[in-house]
């Protein structure tokens, strides 16, 4: 059996003279998550969308059962053991987040597959990982079974869910339907003792440039990340709430929260494949969560869909939004539907709660908003630091731009190396005093609020002076002709880089004015020699698999001369 | 320099070929909550009544520099040095707060000295504790100032706040003002990188048998505990919450509350020396805490005060009620009021936190009390089990009684033996697996609510069965004559042992019938053979130092004839 390898890690101070306390020593383990829902949190309930008539419910307490089952599958006919990879290519559901608990009180890894990725991708993260198992949805097998000649280390594929197995006919791993799999398996398992620094999961950043990048969770950084997501400073959930939960499951273990809901009893709402904004809609308004998590891509067009076919979105008191920047007019309009939308901030390499954007105690509705659309305030278990141009650190006076970067027992040290190789750290993504760069650059106020003004490598480098892209792009979306804008840098003969600003037009609007446009950016308060030269109308703008501005293709295409330019 | 020894505990699995994750090796320190209170929760309050007309009030920000230039002062000026034990002998305020901070996070121990101990049982403590430095309020030097002759340990005594100081001049220990002794200090310290597991406080347990038996908490148990005090499942308070925080700083850490709220931005009201139930309904009707917590006789003689004398309480929606049972007729009187009283349970070997009892989700108010009246559940952090009279584990169904043990990162594994001591593990506290032996006796109902039905010393053992000690107390108070009641096991010829009642009775009550008394216990519902046949009438029920009823005192007056008992 191969390894994770983690010599490079440095340990915190352990000193063998250290002057130890009284205290238990317990390891913070995923087990103790499964445990506790499983029976302080017996009652509470995964209700999963199945574009039937009823939703599937299933009780933390099945869960536990279920997860328990699953495990003595893995060890007992899969020959799972040590610290393998057991990959899961699945929607949001009940099947998963019994994945998510089974596979690391186990001791084995899970290691969730992004099933937006490029298949050549996946192939790629599959290998890099070595994973043994995959458990995937019938819905996906499609995608998954052209890929299996090319997964050599795939030796069991488990299928859960509806789909035509067919497709999975001759393939060379062993298939395993997954309720027959666990079905009379026994309920108790001797789940190993654990370090709690042990691998407990993985998930590849879907990197824009470069090969992909792996980071290990522990079961401590897991257990940690639990506690502070369900802390009242963050998202701060009881069993009374349930959350839906549109964030994928492959995309950061969907912001923690299957972890994080087991630990505390609340409720989950799994929208599986159904995440169109009709179908998210008609969840919403049946089954009454009290709280969601998605990207500003769900909601714009959530937003649309109730515009068209009214709803009733008003349990939904709070929703964390994160993973890009999210317009203001976006989290007013929902504040008339009665839904709060709160900024979060994050990466795949901080687990991934970095900030939370509740305003402070004691301001009025319109006071909150310079607290509202920042990215929020550090919890605890995250201190942060603003690096200059020159490698200074910067003071928190709400003025001056770094890089953030970030430390913490949450934060990634490295990038995993692949079986027997050691774990990575490149320079551009942790400094030598171990914090992660994070590659955005931003302001953070007196108080402790962290706004971004753009990405390191977005930021344009006009004559020694940064502009923000994403400033643009916001203050660009707030004109009414404007469904979406995307701002890149490209180059200039006199400035080096100068913007050039690409806008999606709103369904109807047909006439484009550039003048105009321009104009109203001068009227947000967009400073003259910020104002973009270079103007195109585009389709849409291109995406990430997680929804993001994928502004390499834009700056691809305007290389190319692919983009209609208008220059003012 | 004398350390304390660690060496006998055992630790986590810590395997050297252990997989590891890519996360950062962060230790949990009380540094850390330092650092983030001191700065992004910085315009947070702890106010402090003084008895004039208007309280202290110094913000977070303020705290966290003043406790910075305290670490300096303790090293520079008092040599202070690595595991030094520093204690304070102080009431509930924002010094105090600042000791909480500074001498964990420069890598001393901190040692709250109960002021309520009989002064030898607290000198034999800080010798014990081998403690270096006294920080003392002024008004409490009439008990310290006797004592120093009897404490060469102690170099330094720092006094802080207003008290006559006269009783001072002679004494062998260097006398220092704590405003001078800070005053113009650095606002910045190199604070020492510290093991999670290092001691970072202590608390003596005011055992009511044997010596006093140290606690060592460390900076790992600190922290996870604060968290969990802030999760929503616990006191989950906010920034845009004030706390009042009668239990005294002296007691369990206050049960956590100065390290938690700054976690959190909590802001703090301290009561300071002003414990009567006057200033308490004062401070709160002027200062509007959202939140309080305190024993049950606090709680007692505030609604006393306020029935006699009404004040707004209103703003305090919730309020943690622990470190003895509340009789559910207290409870009802304040639902009356406004204000809710919740359930904890813990000790001084839990740090405290070991349940709350907040009722699960889709009760109405009616079915809430099954749930109100219990000690709570258990939070993620704490395991628990119950153990019977022949070492068995017994299954959580709401009937089967034992002892209560637990484990968990917060939870005390042995007691501190003294400088250069091992750490004690006496095998009636701490079974052989490492749990701790709670001396509790209860059931916990199959969605994991525990209820405690007597300490196992004073169970009544009758011919085989047991009897509890605190049904028959609590249904005594519900009866309209009895203010308090205790009972407590006296031997008996036939069966063993046969619970004696005493009985306080409320003002204005003059006569006492004793078998009206027993009928009303069979009325709410105790079994005939359990129904007592000794009563008597006391002036009041003997406490410990921290409120608790001593029947150990009761028992010896009873065996010394010194009770006036009536024989049914």
């Amino acid at each position: 059996m191969r390894r994770i390898s983690g010599t490079l890690l440095p340990r915190s101070a352990h000193r063998e003279d250290a002057v130890l306390s009284t205290m238990q020593d317990v390891p913070l383990t995923v087990t103790r998550i499964l445990h506790h829902g499983m029976t302080i949190h017996g009652k509470s309930q995964v209700t999963t969308w199945t574009g039937e008539p009823e939703p599937h419910r299933v009780t933390f307490a099945e869960i536990g059962a279920r997860a328990t089952r699953l495990a003595n599958a893995l060890r007992d006919e899969l020959g799972v053991d040590g610290d393998q990879r057991v990959a899961t290519l699945m929607w949001n559901n009940a099947t998963h987040v019994e994945a998510y608990l089974a596979i690391p009180s186990m001791g084995a890894v899970l290691h969730t597959l992004n099933l937006r990725l490029p298949p050549e991708q996946l192939a790629w993260i599959v290998n890099h990982a070595d994973d043994k198992v995959v458990i995937v949805n019938g819905s996906l097998l499609p995608l998954l079974a052209p890929l299996l000649p090319h997964l050599p280390s795939i030796e069991h594929v488990v299928v859960s869910g509806p789909g035509d197995r067919s497709a999975l006919a001759g393939v060379t791993p062993r298939v395993h339907e997954y309720e027959e799999l666990i079905a009379g398996r026994p309920t108790t398992y001797d789940w190993p003792e654990l370090d709690e620094r042990q691998a407990a999961a993985m998930c590849y950043t879907s990197g824009t440039t470069g090969d992909p990048k792996g980071v290990v969770y522990s079961h401590r950084s897991i257990y940690l990340h639990s506690m502070q997501v369900n802390m009242t400073e963050s998202m701060g959930l009881t069993d009374q709430d349930t959350t839906l939960v549109v964030v994928p499951q492959f995309h950061v273990n969907a912001w923690g929260l299957p972890h994080s809901t087991f630990m505390s009893g609340v409720n989950m709402l799994m929208p599986d494949r159904f995440l169109q904004p009709a179908p998210l809609a008609d969840m919403i308004e049946r089954e009454r969560p009290t709280h969601a998590a998605a990207v500003p891509t769900i909601w714009q067009g959530l937003l649309a869909e109730v515009t068209a076919n009214p709803r009733d979105l008003t349990s939904m008191a709070n929703v964390t939004i994160g993973g890009a920047a999210c317009p203001p007019s976006l989290m007013e309009a929902y504040d008339r539907l009665g839904v709060r939308l709160c900024h979060a901030w994050g990466m795949t390499e901080t687990s991934p709660l970095g900030t939370m954007a509740h305003p402070p105690a004691g301001l009025s509705d319109e006071e909150q908003w310079t607290y509202r659309v920042t990215q929020g305030r550090f919890p605890a278990g995250v201190e942060a630091r603003l690096v200059g141009p020159g490698g200074e650190h910067l003071p928190w006076d709400g003025e001056s731009a770094g890089e953030l970067e970030v430390r913490g027992p949450w934060i990634a040290a490295a990038y995993y190396g692949g079986a027997d190789g050691e774990h990575l750290r490149p320079e551009d993504k942790f400094s030598e005093d171990g914090w992660l760069k994070t590659g955005d650059v931003g302001v953070i106020s007196t108080d402790g609020y962290l706004t971004l003004t753009d990405r390191a490598k977005d930021v344009i480098k006009s004559g020694g002076e940064w502009i923000s892209s994403v400033e643009l792009e916001n203050a660009l979306m707030a004109h009414p002709d404007v469904a979406e804008a995307a701002v890149v840098a490209v180059p200039d003969e006199k400035w080096g880089e100068r913007p050039l600003a690409t806008v999606v037009l709103k369904e109807g609007v047909t006439e484009t004015d550039y003048e105009a446009l321009k104009e109203f950016l001068a009227e947000s308060g967009v400073a003259k020699w910020q104002l973009p030269e270079r103007w195109s109308v585009i389709a849409a703008v291109p995406k990430t698999s997680v929804g993001k501005f994928d502004k390499k293709v834009i700056r691809k295409q305007y290389a190319e001369g692919e983009l209609d330019v208008t220059q003012l």
